[in-house]
């Protein structure tokens, strides 16, 4: 029989091809590290952690580095208003805390975390690792992160 | 001669056609409406109306209307935590002003805005129309807006 060579139409156009290929993108492809503090730190600890860190969120840990809480510039820039000294707030007062915290995992297709942004309308979330006694932040993963992927894909590095 | 049909091959990978449909879109497909303030409201009301409004940035106006700078939730922040009553202090002192303002056009390309924000670390470009006698806000295109385009493409929903 006559050897079948050279290309064959898929009946896929650009679009689904490209589908295809964020599709198989993961999280840990393009996470960020992880910018954590203790849920007893004060507001204004946590407010010159976040511009030391230049990031929009930390997240919260307790005495066993696992998750207990999420803080945005939005949150911090909502306690600084207030009537309070920001030294005498402790962040775990303000914070989003679980089980209203979204996250992911590592293996987690990108464009799910991509999803969970736009719906929560949140800028970031928290790459986690289940633990018996709870979670881990292992990453975080950020709007900034999803600009990225974007223009790699016309730089076409993605791999 | 037998008419040409069927399917040929282009030469090009499904991520090359992707690249190509990415670098059609223009930013006013997607871009926002803006929020602006006047450059001698207070930081106190700037920060009232970020949380009103529900935005990352303000774009200041003078009293032509005409874009003299811009307000992130950082400046914010970082003007918060300072001494001062923030009731007292107009947005012109802290904001971010010409010339170190990145913008762009409605008809600029959306990776094109993608990749300034990447590259000068910032959420949002104010889109502007260039008028005789400055630059008129017509837009904002941030982050945000990057991550809906990114999951568009996986719903197969991008024109």
């Amino acid at each position: 029989a006559r050897p079948r060579v050279g290309y064959f139409f898929t009946g896929k156009t650009g679009t689904e091809l490209l589908t295809e290929k964020l599709k198989k993108i993961t999280v840990k492809e393009f996470q960020s590290i992880p910018v954590v503090v203790n849920e007893n730190v004060s507001v204004y600890d946590a407010i010159t952690t976040m511009f030391l860190e230049d990031v929009g969120t930390l997240f919260v840990v307790n005495e066993k580095s696992l998750l207990v809480g999420v803080l945005s510039r939005k949150d911090l820039l909502r306690a600084s208003i207030g009537k309070q000294d920001l030294a005498d707030i402790p962040v775990h007062i303000i914070m989003t805390r679980m089980p209203n915290i979204t996250y992911c995992e590592k293996d987690d297709l990108l464009i799910e975390a991509a999803q969970q942004l736009i719906e929560k309308q949140i800028d970031s979330l928290p790459v986690i690792l289940k633990k018996d006694e709870g979670l881990e932040v292992v990453g975080r993963i950020t709007k900034t992160n999803m600009t990225k992927v974007l223009v790699n894909l016309v730089r076409d590095e993605l791999h």
